[in-house]
């Protein structure tokens, strides 16, 4: 088992060195205020919990899962327990304004906390995060009321939530939904219909669950225009906030899979349920954006958590496993072989895990801080970071998620057999953060957004917003010879960028289908062009606390660390540049019966 | 549940089309020969056994997996059934010599045979290949008497076997086994020791179980050079081949890993197991060393098989399931949305599946061929098959596994969440496929291999032998238009690979790290190149079959999956050089205390 340990230092780096967070955080309006001292308590708080309470959890939480039986949930030993905490600690309303009952602390300490209690075991966060599903959607499109109504015994960890979106029928093309919703007269809606993969419908951890539910008016247009969203508790919560009778929504099974065993994932039920309508018909999606964008940043950082606890399971493993002797002489030649840390290829993984992992690290942290801007920035700030928050959303999904299992995958591959083997833990956090990948919007899903809707949508706009940007930095640092290595690369693949969506853009004015046949090596490629981005300033900035004399390890290994993932995995754009730019053609040429003609 | 279709077309169309096998199998000598209508029979019912007695136990294999208690393992229901059958159906001896008691038959239709067998269950695979280790160990170091005494039962499926290598602290550093053989008085050893990892080391399949056990005779040399091999049966064997007393072997536990549940994996005890040396003391290596060049073509056939079965069930997947319109007008426009076969990136993904599992299977059926050569050839074919598998086994063993891990981790992204699901079988066939890149011999493992030994070893000849043959097929259609887009990237790519070559070399000459740091992108970068020359070969057959008319769609199929390779798979070999060439210094300046400094 892995025995997690929050990457403080790293955390730290990023929010102190990197991103000057007390000067970010001073300058917010409408939040508390949040110095260097108030940030390190919180944190340090966040880092007991996670290495306390959610770490010791984990592994059984994965071997026994959660049971099901008579329409009831139970959770693995000590979920409750750890819920319950969570709540007291008042952890769950850390980011929610303060003028509706929460801490009111900005939204990118939650990411800070989110990566720390996640690592350890995602399935926890799950009940945690999709707590906040109907917070969020009741923030956003909800009357001071209903807000009275139902937020405070979230906030305080009494009631948890969901999110119902999935049907059986539909998961990318939300506008098939068929859950229907007929009105009553007392205003009050009936719901009637079917979910599938709702996290925490049910569970033993919360006195009630509130539902954040997506359905359809009777006599509502047909597809995405129809759509309506509203609040339906697992009992009856009346106006002041009292809890009534059970609400006939029923927890049909749960699903056995692969990984976030101890994560509750729900058929739902609705036989004749009472809801609540939040804003008005037909606008449901339009108080779910906000939602969704936010989902996507939290997968994203579980990308970023799991390859973090994959990486500190193979640096721990490959400092003792001793296999092999150096092939310029015995590093320990005391022991029987040398620890297999000192091979080359033991190194290019570790150091991969962590390029990764530490890049990701920086961009996630970096966006929630633009989130924090949206939110309480000026209003230049605001269009500024909304801008930046359109292109690097999908950008940090898609490609957090899709190299985080490459991440995890290096975990189990620097272990050898042992890490197929269950006890090690490995093989959990490979399985747990497979789902990254695909829910919130598959990398494909990430990927159209992304070139379709935001860069060729806004005539480019969106990414020569964030390209003039590497732009200056690049130049900023044209006369500096020690910032060479990164700047030269990154100010060349930044112009290709633009060239590459030109010649993309180009091909699509003719065929359609030209967007969808480059999305995803656009989007990897993007990804690894806006991770050289991150890398270069993690490397200006240690290097200026190497020249003003402080010596600390971790500055110089983010020079080493900007160096490999320059020279070994930012060479990966060629790859997806070319792959992008080869065109539709190839897959759409081959027909059915030929795709199919193997058997 | 995916329902396997063995692939018989495209097996036919490896065999008959791109192999011409009927004519190689005529020519060896000392085998059995094999018309296309032996062939064709033969594969039939291995078709026939892996769709109607293994493809409907795999499901409930993974999902109840083997039980161990009191030192007895119980294996999944309909597995001890199946092992009977398969030993009824003489599919054990089926490449073993006539002389020796088997059928005679090349051993490349038990490729074929392993392939359909493996993909709908691996781990029922384990059990039947493991049977064949202390086979091929008898085979390559037995005594006749030795032969007799234990081969009839294998052969005949009444018994079973292992391969007893790893121990708790080695693995790839086999040079540190412990377990201990001593000599008594008449002749036979007695083994004290303990090993892991043993694929059904114990189980209730068979009568008996013959282990091929490593260990090293008491004042035996340290290291490599003091491992002796010895055959140790559950039962004791008399001399006759009649069964005896329990040998002392326990199984100590199974373990609880990742997949391949169904079968097991135990920990063996030897507490005075008396055994029988094979060959001489201190040789063990050399006779193993054909089972492991076997074993490895044998685990990148897992890769194909798991990427095939993955293949199926996200080709199947993309044509039923319904969500969201084609961008270039419905394509199903009675139904609510159009399968999502229609959108380009979906395409994508199928035919990353559909260019690497059928560029695998060319790759690996070709050179099984060349294991036949190796054993029943001329001379001359014997060491140009040998050179050829010097080169390429650890290729494809690396490359293949390496790549399947994609297919299958497509296999779940096509379908979305319900990737994710159990009933589904597509995370099974992950899980069970996660092993192949790191048993016998993990990826790293075989990288240093190729490079280091093969390689730099034989200065560059064993590459040369194999870009010589690329080379002269490349000449050959220089006038070919038709063959141009793929031969003239073939033809580059050829030459490249002998200048990375030289350029690591040179490296190496100074810095020995040099050839760790090289070795998988090298590895990588070589089985790209290895499967476009298969995808041109393919090509080319398929373009001399459509020039004569013939109208079938696997040979349009060829040529566009071929044409897809070449333009968004190949590009890969960009990346993978750009890391080769990158050097050690970025992964060998990095400290120990930079390494570990973010907690």
């Amino acid at each position: 088992m892995v025995d997690y340990r929050a990457p403080r230092r790293d955390i730290d780096f990023v929010l102190k060195d990197l991103l000057v967070s007390e000067q970010h955080y001073g300058a917010l309006q409408g939040c508390e205020p949040v110095n260097n001292a108030l940030m390190d308590a919180i944190i340090d708080e966040g880092a007991k919990f996670a290495e306390s309470v959610v770490s010791p959890i984990a592994a059984e939480g994965d071997a026994l899962g959660c049971q099901f039986s008579d329409g009831k949930v139970t959770t693995p030993p000590g979920y409750k327990e750890a819920f319950r905490l969570w709540g007291d600690g008042g952890w769950q309303s850390l980011a929610v304004p303060a003028e509706d009952g929460g801490q009111g602390l900005p939204s990118s300490l939650g990411t800070v906390i989110g990566e720390m209690v996640g690592a350890p075991s995602w399935a926890f966060s799950m009940y945690t995060g999709l707590a906040l599903a109907p917070v969020t959607c009741l923030l956003n499109g909800g009357t001071e009321a209903q807000k009275q109504r139902y937020l405070p015994k979230i906030l305080s960890g009494e009631w948890a939530g969901t999110m119902c979106l999935t049907e059986a029928h539909c998961g990318s093309d939300v506008g098939l939904l068929r859950t229907k919703a007929r009105k009553n007269d007392d205003g009050t809606y009936t719901l009637t219909g079917s979910k599938i993969f709702i996290s925490g419908g049910e569970q033993d951890l919360s006195d009630n669950i509130i539902h954040a539910i997506l359905a359809r008016v009777e006599g509502a247009p047909e597809g995405t225009k129809g759509i309506s969203l509203f609040i339906a508790p697992k009992y009856w919560v009346e106006e002041d906030g009292s809890m009534g009778e059970f609400n006939n929504i029923h927890c049909g099974a749960i699903e056995k899979k692969m990984g976030l065993k101890a994560s509750a994932t729900c058929v739902m039920n609705y036989d004749g349920a009472r809801a609540v309508l939040l804003g008005e018909e037909n606008r449901g999606l339009e108080i779910m954006f906000n939602l969704m964008n936010t989902a996507r940043l939290g997968t994203a950082l579980q990308g970023l958590a799991m390859g973090e606890i994959a990486y500190q399971g193979a640096l721990k493993y490959s400092r003792e496993r001793l296999q092999m002797r150096s092939l310029t002489g015995a590093k320990n030649p005391d022991g029987p072989a040398d620890p297999i840390m000192v091979h080359p290829d033991v190194r290019r993984m570790l150091l991969t895990q962590k390029a990764l992992v530490e890049g990701q690290r920086a961009l996630i942290y970096w966006l929630s801080q633009q989130v924090d801007l949206t939110k309480h920035g000026s209003e230049a700030q605001r269009e500024d970071a909304n801008t930046l928050l359109e292109l690097l959303t999908p950008v940090a999904k898609g490609f957090c998620t899709e190299t985080a299992q490459e991440v995890t995958y290096l975990g189990m591959q620097v272990f050898g057999g042992h890490g197929y083997i269950s006890e090690h833990g490995m093989e959990r956090i490979a399985r747990d953060n497979r789902i990254s990948s695909v829910y919130e919007g598959t990398t494909g899903i990430q990927a159209l957004d992304l070139i379709g809707r935001k860069v060729l949508g806004s005539g480019g706009n969106v990414l020569r917003h964030f390209t003039k940007r590497v732009h200056k930095f690049c130049q900023s640092h044209q006369d500096n010879p020690a910032m060479a290595e990164f700047v030269e690369p990154l100010a060349k693949l930044n112009g290709e960028w633009g060239e590459l969506t030109m010649a993309v853009g180009e091909k699509a004015m003719t065929n359609a289908e030209e967007v969808g046949a480059a999305s995803v090596d656009y989007l990897m490629y993007s990804g690894y062009v806006a991770l050289a981005y991150m890398w270069a300033r993690m490397a200006e900035v240690a290097q200026q606390r190497i020249d003003a004399g402080i010596d600390d390890p971790i500055y110089r290994a983010k020079i080493k660390t900007a160096r490999f993932y320059f020279q070994r995995l930012l060479p990966r754009t060629a790859s997806h540049k070319a792959a992008a730019l080869a065109g539709a053609d190839a897959l759409m040429d081959i027909s059915d019966e030929e795709f199919a003609c193997q058997n």
